[in-house]
């Protein structure tokens, strides 16, 4: 682990860090609480996995790369978690197959609490009695365990999402809170300046590896849209033959289309009564001023040649956030969708709502370097063949999301709360 | 449905019946008491269903052929369990994709035992309040249900088996209790006479259509094995090579051996201490006396040519087991595997353990027809491709079981408690 | 090789016997003759072999099972040809995977046609030379290298129709010559005794070993249809939603109507002019009072459902057909697609035209062993999961047809000429 | 068709540009010459096409974008042709499925022959009965035509490879020409500034649209290998275990080592003497000084990291290779395999050889828009999924190579003439 590309906040209190060591599991737990042993163990497709994997699986995080290696005479609490619980760390060992994490109907539900209980237990164990000297070294593993268990938390979200999607009931994971009834906010472009710009994670805050290094760019003018894309304009795409016209389509978007996959965006389905949308709060016809959610990247640009527009890249993305607020619609408000804004001034819902595709394919910072050994697959061997995608959702814990994030997709995939905002050269 | 081919006991006493209603639902639930929700929802492959779908689908039968058509203003419990517990009846209406049962996650477990008990509630109410009149002309459809239920019940303990087989915890259904060690009786061959003879259902005792109509057989004299062929017997044909010598094995079955889907029983795995079998009770070495199962018919036709003989057609099983009184080590013994049997005089085994595979391919009897409707699905629409296996299981009813009954598989299937008897020209 | 079940004719005098295998060299290269040599090498499906395959394969069958063994000093024209041209045969050692005999554009069409001549002369030398005895000794293999031609004659020409079928210019293999319209004969239905019966393969001339040993059957009395089932017939069906009631189907077949592979028999198109069916001869209309080819064994069956009807056994037919005459539209007429026949008495069609599906599954006869060695493989390891037809087909070699023949396809497949027949319990 | 994003030179004379139309026309036919008819109509692979359908496709392109449109009265070949040989311009209508062209017996070898004379000869009548002002009108579809066409001669040979490699025998396209051995001349590294740069192509020549808009980027110094990597250097990395070992590789990557997919370069066999690699020339032993080809980005990649280096991005190639002259041992030396060279100053075999894998993702430059119509489809619609290759090969016409031209192929694919030069940071 090199400390300088994922380094904990020199400015964080020791207290704090541990203080939220214990909200992070408590969240975990209570997103898992209100559901059913049943719906904790099912996988509804390879991309997804189970609520109970997810749980264990972070926790098994925390035993391998923490308290094995760091806890004298710590035993696991079982030695076959570890074949059934690593995700895709080659250099800690074999593992069970991703498709296959549905079969695993045991541990049970109640089994897995169990396992948790102990690792928070001894993690917390660990902690209290680390002089300060050892809770400085523990405390960037501790960091990437704390926002590794985050990132399991949307995940947990949009696997349940899935999963309630394919079932014929099309079950509610939370109730449907209704929203005020709003207008979109009419869209307006904002000008940035051409220039070389330094973009990547600075400074003593905690970020993945795969935002550094620091790095400078050169960019174009451009203009970016005041608000992501929103149900309407999407319904206003389609109605002009948004799916059915090739010339918008990259080639690989349009074999898919062909083949079937793509009609709408994904969970949305037509009765007679009009275009109904899967969420967690169950089905609803989409709120026309809400951004769209649960597109593909390879929708996203066609919409936006459709648009006359283009994706930014994430270098504009990210230039045009830095002075933002990071601040929005996140997993925190319980609205579990993305929601229509206020009109405001300038740029908005940066933030949360929608996770943004941008036109830049996931690859190495110039002078990237994974840290060695299991922590460095982390990030680094996923990049090619995915896209970047910028500012977190309605999934994502306020806490974290940053200007610099960097998430990556498949340009297919659409399980994500991913959406777009259009740019321009300016 | 056709009171003739698939009709009651007439001399079973109407309290009888209804007792015996109440059994076997009582004994469906008590099958799946030990298995935690988790256990019960997921799907391992196509072939199996979950336990919680069995539970409600053999449930949705009493609904759908009995208190829908038959109980004035009955309400069944959700219109859209119709949808996701149909098993096959296409003129029951639209279902659910088979491969996709395991993503069923509501209803719960819980609420599907609150339908079981409204089903079994109503029932009741419907079969207490019948006059004698009324009871008989729902008698057969009552008797086809509770066949119906036992056939599930088998079914569900092979499937919870390749469950728990596909979790690398092998975890055990039940407890393993050990059986006292015994060598396997010496083989040893029985010859029938040619001739004419009559086979299939008659009387009027309970059958399925498929066992009828009752018809002669032209029989050529043969000789057929006085027990099924063991474990240890099985180890000899894989020394021997059996898995490696195309001349053994029909093409469709060596095409799957190249494929690498047989190399010993299913569910047997080699470790440095040799091999390992997993069952219902978990993990054990392969009793060298008890009769091999979950082989497929490929396998099975391998072994018989790699032993000089053949397997049995269905008429020369059944009219050797004719005078046998239906007796074994079925799904009430408890021990949920086959066992190596006492010695004895004559046939042994012929019910019980392991279903024996016949050369005979699952066709109609002459002047065969099914019933109109839905019911008529039950068995005529199989007859193609699959094979006829003879004489229950351990995972089989007791009553369940009889010297006319046709059981089939296709021939690839290795799931079902399956083996096999070897039989030769006289 | 047991001389018993393969053997060859007593009366036939040596001299006939050489002639019959020139005359049949010959006309295998007949048949290729107008191909070019782009046609001859393209395989359509795995199914299918393009014609150069066939021309070299029938030629390695004769180098391999004749020459090799039994012309002293014979060198194979080249040893890479054993990998290449063997179909099935695991004895005679590994082989090209079937599916990729098109990638073999070398050797050319040239060349193969110098291997054939180089195997002619060859055999022509051996046979001419040999003395009585031992030309008594080849004579079997002789007859089965011979007949074994024959069916691939049949190949050639199922398999190059499916291959200019998927080309979007639907080319024809041959002028089409127009036959006088007629109005099918109207069918009538013929009454056969039941009792005990032989069927199976007896006497001197040859047949292959799966047509014995002959042996008893046991029939009831039932009714064969005095001609096969028309395209007029069949149209009736479709109109009648044959391809879209469930309740007719047996279950396999209804999967694959489910998933788009049947809506009417193969090579037939519906264009703004009415149905069109692809034919050795090119696209013409199907003649109503001809008899319907290309149907699956579950499209048959479903028809004769609908019908109200049965297919007929190969029992039934074997003895219906002992009677009469091989004589009918086969291969030498040139018409190369099945004929409305003449109005006569008794049961017509029954050779050339279409092979008829049976009820029956490809099994053993009772009492079948195959040959030892790679010859045994001819036919025995094909006994599962396929279905009998009999009497021949327009692509038939006449003298290649005769009662005892049992052909034999999956259920699925339809790119053999393959019709039905009704028939019903009397 | 934005002249501006694809001109032609202007500084070219027409007699010049008529010529090389006839000079490209002409050596598409040459390189099929030896091929016999049965090699040119099979497609080995879905991504492959056949040498025939490449004949006549970059016909179909002149007939559609020239000949339709612009030579009054000019009637298509055959109005077939526009469905069987359009390769993937939506814009252009309907067209066969790309992995069913080798079904395509008809139109023969010989037919297509006369459609590209047809062709020719109608081009030659437009070109020649054209006035100045219409030539240069013609002269950008013109240029776009000539270079389309030798992309398809560099397809052809590409393909055949394929082809010729999936047959047992391994014909040879073209005679071995032994090189004289040599020793790889050792590697040395090239240091580059950084700073900001334009790339892109720029002036009169013709270039494709994807090579536009020239535009500013900003390096940091770096250093490029003096020539490619050997196949004595990578049989280095696999004597390392670099087919074994997942931390050198991609996850993508390693997923197709683990199915089998990778174990060494395409077209490598391991016999007892050790590799051979089949070629256009045959099989031979892997010239230990020659540049390893046929490798795949993700080997590429896992390469480059187990040397402790990176590949070069597109812009720092082209900056390195701007100054140099297009020499090297292309298409036209005849040894059609790459070769090692002759010990220089500076970067070697940047032009010829073998095309260089980047480590840029294909995307569209700043600015860049495709034309509108059929045209715009060319390369645009591509820009997703695919890494950039930067060169030219021993494959590529010497004259449709230059510094600014962008190849791209899918990062598993390997059937292009592809291999990689290292790059490092400075």
């Amino acid at each position: 682990m090199r400390l300088k590309d994922m380094d904990r906040p020199r400015d964080v209190s020791r207290a704090a860090t541990q203080a939220r060591f214990h909200v992070v599991r408590r969240l975990t737990e209570d997103l898992a609480h209100d559901l059913h042993p049943e719906d904790q163990t099912v996988q509804s497709m390879p991309d997804c996995s189970p609520t109970k994997w997810h749980l264990a699986h972070v926790s098994w995080f925390f035993e391998t790369f923490i308290l094995a290696p760091h806890l004298p005479g710590y035993a696991v609490a079982d030695p076959r978690f570890a074949f059934l619980f690593n995700s895709y760390y080659e250099a800690a060992g074999p593992r069970h197959a991703r498709f296959a994490r549905g079969l695993i109907t045991r541990p049970t539900v109640e089994e897995v609490a169990g396992y948790r209980a102990r690792v928070t237990a001894a993690m917390d164990g660990l902690l209290s009695r680390a002089d300060d000297g050892a809770f400085e070294r523990l405390a960037p593993l501790l960091e990437i365990g704390i926002n590794h268990e985050q990132q399991h938390q949307e995940l947990i979200l949009m696997d349940i999402l899935n999963l309630f999607a394919a079932n014929p009931l099309r079950p509610a994971y939370s109730p449907f809170r209704a929203h005020a009834a709003r207008i979109a906010a009419p869209v307006s472009f904002h000008e940035f300046p051409g220039g070389i710009f330094e973009i990547g994670h600075d400074g003593p805050a905690f970020a993945y590896d795969n935002e550094s290094p620091r790095h400078a760019v050169l960019l174009r003018p451009y203009r970016l849209a005041s608000r992501p894309v929103t149900n309407g304009e999407w319904l206003a795409f389609m109605d002009d033959g948004g799916y059915r016209r090739p010339e918008l389509w990259l080639a690989d978007g349009w074999a898919r289309v062909k083949a079937g996959e793509y009609e709408a965006p994904l969970y949305w389905e037509k009765d007679e009564a009009g275009w109904q949308a899967m969420s967690l709060g169950g089905m609803h016809a989409p709120d026309p001023a809400a951004p769209v959610v649960h597109v593909s990247y390879f929708e996203a640009d066609a919409y936006a040649r459709w648009a006359g527009r283009r994706l930014p890249s994430e270098a504009e993305w990210e230039l045009a956030a830095r002075g933002h607020r990071v601040a929005g619609n996140f997993l925190e408000s319980g609205a579990l969708r993305p929601l229509a804004a206020d009109h405001g001034e300038g740029l908005g819902q940066l933030f949360g709502d929608v996770w943004e595709w941008t036109e830049s394919p996931y690859v190495a910072y110039p002078g990237y370097r994974p840290a060695p050994g299991a922590i460095g697959e982390y990030n680094g061997k996923f990049m090619s063949g995915q896209m970047v995608l910028r500012g977190g959702s309605c999934a994502t814990p306020a806490d974290h999301a940053r200007a610099t994030y960097r998430n990556f997709f498949y340009p297919h995939q659409r399980w994500p709360f991913a959406g777009l905002r259009l740019a321009e050269d300016a």
